[in-house]
């Protein structure tokens, strides 16, 4: 089945061919054999290493677990500092920022990204273990897999970099490329102060190209270079009405609803073909050209592949556009939450003062996140009656971004992870959102090669995530072969 | 200010003079002034009982709080007993109900009924004190108020009832009539399990008129009997579309999002002029006689006044109906409750698998209840996609319900009011429902005489519940004067 949201090929994804490209090779294969094996001997430690992290409840969202979330950044900073990074806990407002940097090596220069914090558990009835125990299970295929809350985002991921890197320096005592590391942990709640700390720290940061291991694979055999990223507006809204809650017996009727209110301000969202209503919305978003469109056809992808395996059937979306579309090239808007009234067991006979929704929106193209905050609230506003007042917070504001296709690591990286897998990489657009992408491109004038190894089933932001032995094996092993290919 | 949804008053209701009517008392007014001193004077030691009662958090809707109810229960069935009621606490497979007979005595029966068990009290933050630790405050105005949850809803209330009968039996060595008491502990939470247990018992409790304090007066200083309360039909929504938690980046726009769907069906439950939209709900509703809508307008209860005091300006009802028509006579819909997706702290990119909603109708006339829930129920299935799948929940369906206005009971129970209040007594219909009076009247063929002693400022159901001590006392003072007089 096709990777979750993995899905504009691009044009040149059809043609490269499965051989390893030595153009930017700086030592010999013998080297890079002994690192690989170095990585297969060492595999029960590098998982060992993961565990501790895992074992640590760094959800960032919520501020009860602040002191977790900086437990989290010591144990990566130790363990970094240990493989001879001069490493740094930087604090902000927020859950700290980690920034190590390799000494002085090779100038090819890369910043690798990635962040420590997770999503939060609920709901915990559903882990068949608990979220922050993790374990090695075979799964019913026989697969084996690394389950817990983060073995797949973004500590799995985020450790197949960090031990590629050890494996180099275990064996060649030192690493192919310079190397800075910036690993956050605030990127499940926003990055919030990301964003700030980069612009404060652009010389430190600056370097010839973003690695970000965050991303997925097309499918199980399948290596995957991700060149496009939808942006992310995340929007909560509260609304107000009486300034108590009220017996609905003896108000019901007369006093205003703010659920009813909140509910038809949902409802106006979208109209009956799957369009946004809200004005200039689809400002900035293009049209896919024929020949694109034509090829993302020919993937064939079905709602019964992508839909079935998640218990539905039929596209939700725009209803004049693909499946693929839907997904990865077009916009979107939905309610990830909404709260108001009793909301306990049984009944409660409560008109509530409050109520309140979050909302977000995948952005594609140059669609701009604050134009479309200021109309959503201004959408938001203009429905509601006098007795019902709305109150903004802003989770998330980020666009759209796009790798250059014809950059040479493209080529380079697909090379490598071809060799790896012995199936030719593919180089697809996501329908995430990895904000920090548009900031590195912005404020650093740096593109970011997206490397990822997870799967559809790894069940990232939700119970029982999980996180394939392959992939993280494989994945420490893909980033040893693409380190050298960088050194160009 | 007027009563929160005491509104309808009888046209008889007007022409009520202020005196004592003799025609019942079967004994003389000097036995009845010792019984009333006998109240004044014990008024601490009844604050006491009720106080006891009220540190029980007898939370009926949520089964944490079982042995709390329990608790409650067994706590008023030792005080009848005391009282020399036989006594019996008896299970269901809910909350336990207490019934409790006085000695043979007087030809006249009545059946007391009332509810020991409370609402639940989030939101917690928003109570000054602990609201299972009663007190006695003092308000910005002078008045004393006891302030804990149930402290009105319904123990304060039927606390006056109990102590009445408490002074009377100190005083006399009996009681004016023959009373059986029926005190249950699910009212909060749609008396499930009284309706079975009225119909198994009804040879126990048949008696000729029930008494009910659950209700409140029209302002501070006019008592008030309510003669019509509206029906409840509150059922209990659950939308289901994929069947996990989904990553709203990598589904975002394929997958359809049960929040979505709830609001679309809760925006269409009101039109644009507040009229519900469930084909037949109307059924049953009559128009008020041309007279009683002229004096309903002649009470000229304003928006100000009644919506003013909870923050709220413009009656949210059928826009062509009056503000005491929209809260008395015509029906509700509101939503109490909506739950879906990540409600805490910050953002989670996350569709929901499911969303639910707690949605309730009050109900005037011949509504049936029962055609309504299945109405309701067609109108949500026919707004769903085939990706989206209900489950419903009933928790109370009762329908409307009026006490004859040509009761000679209601006469004596004004004429009593009015010589303890000093003013005449209205007689009103109530926006509010208490389900097992349709019961009484169906299963029992008796009519329920509705006394109460709330006040509009007494936040029931929400943070910070109070009773005035006046009510308190008053009320006592008040069901010590009406016992003689149904003794006819």
């Amino acid at each position: 089945m096709n990777s979750s949201g993995l899905a504009w090929v691009t044009p040149q994804g059809g043609t490269l061919s499965c051989v390893a490209n030595g153009s930017g090779l700086k030592i010999n294969m013998s080297t890079l054999d002994a690192v690989l094996s170095r990585i297969d001997q060492d595999l029960d430690h590098s998982l060992d290493r993961l565990f501790a992290l895992l074992r640590i409840p760094s959800i960032s969202t919520d501020s009860a677990y602040a002191d977790h979330c900086r437990a989290a950044a010591a144990y990566l900073a130790a363990d970094l500092a240990a493989l001879g990074f001069d490493t740094s806990v930087r604090d902000t407002p927020g859950h700290p920022i980690i920034v190590a940097h390799s000494p002085k090596g090779p100038p090819s220069h890369v910043l690798f990204y990635g962040h420590y914090d997770v999503q939060p558990v609920d709901p915990l009835e559903l882990w068949q273990s608990p979220p922050f125990e993790p374990r090695v299970a075979t799964l019913a295929d026989g697969r084996k897999a690394i389950v817990a809350r983060g073995a797949c985002d973004d500590k799995g991921q985020l450790m197949t970099f960090v031990e590629a890197c050890r494996a180099w320096k275990a064996v060649t005592g030192s690493l192919p490329v310079s190397i800075t590391m910036l690993i956050e942990g605030e990127e499940e709640c926003g990055s919030k102060h990301l964003f700030g700390f980069v612009r404060d720290n652009a010389a430190e940061l600056c370097a010839d190209l973003a690695l970000i291991c965050d991303t997925g694979m097309w499918d199980p055999d399948t290596p995957t270079v991700t060149t496009s990223l939808r942006g992310l507006l995340y929007e909560e809204v509260k609304l107000r009405c009486a300034d108590r809650d009220l017996h609905s017996g003896l108000f019901g009727g007369a006093a205003q609803n703010p659920i009813r209110q909140l509910a038809r301000v949902i409802a106006a969202l979208h109209d009956d073909r799957g369009r946004i209503t809200i004005p200039g919305f689809y400002d900035g978003v293009r049209d896919l050209p024929e020949d694109i469109k034509a090829e993302l056809a020919g993937l064939g992808l079905t709602a019964e592949q992508f839909l079935g395996s998640v218990g539905l059937k039929i596209p939700a979306g725009e209803v004049d556009r693909l499946l693929i579309e839907q997904i990865s090239t077009r916009p979107t808007c939905d309610v990830n939450g909404i709260i108001g009234g009793y909301t306990g067991e049984g009944s409660k006979t409560v008109i509530p003062a409050e109520a309140s929704a979050k909302i977000s929106f995948r952005l594609v193209g140059d669609q701009d996140p604050h134009r479309i905050s200021n109309a959503f609230r201004a959408f938001v506003r203009a429905r509601l009656p006098e007795d019902c007042t709305a109150e903004f917070i802003n989770h998330a504001a980020a666009p759209a971004i796009q790798l250059p296709l014809d950059t040479p690591v493209l080529g380079k990286t697909r090379a490598a992870l071809a060799t790896e897998w012995g199936r030719r990489a593919v180089a697809v657009g996501s329908g995430g959102s990895i904000p920090i992408v548009g900031d590195f491109r912005q404020v650093l004038d740096m593109d970011s090669l997206l490397v990822g190894f997870a799967l559809d089933d790894d069940r990232v932001h939700s119970p029982n995530e999980k996180y394939d032995l392959r992939s993280f094996h494989k994945g420490i092993r893909s980033w040893a072969r693409i380190l050298p290919e960088l050194a160009s």
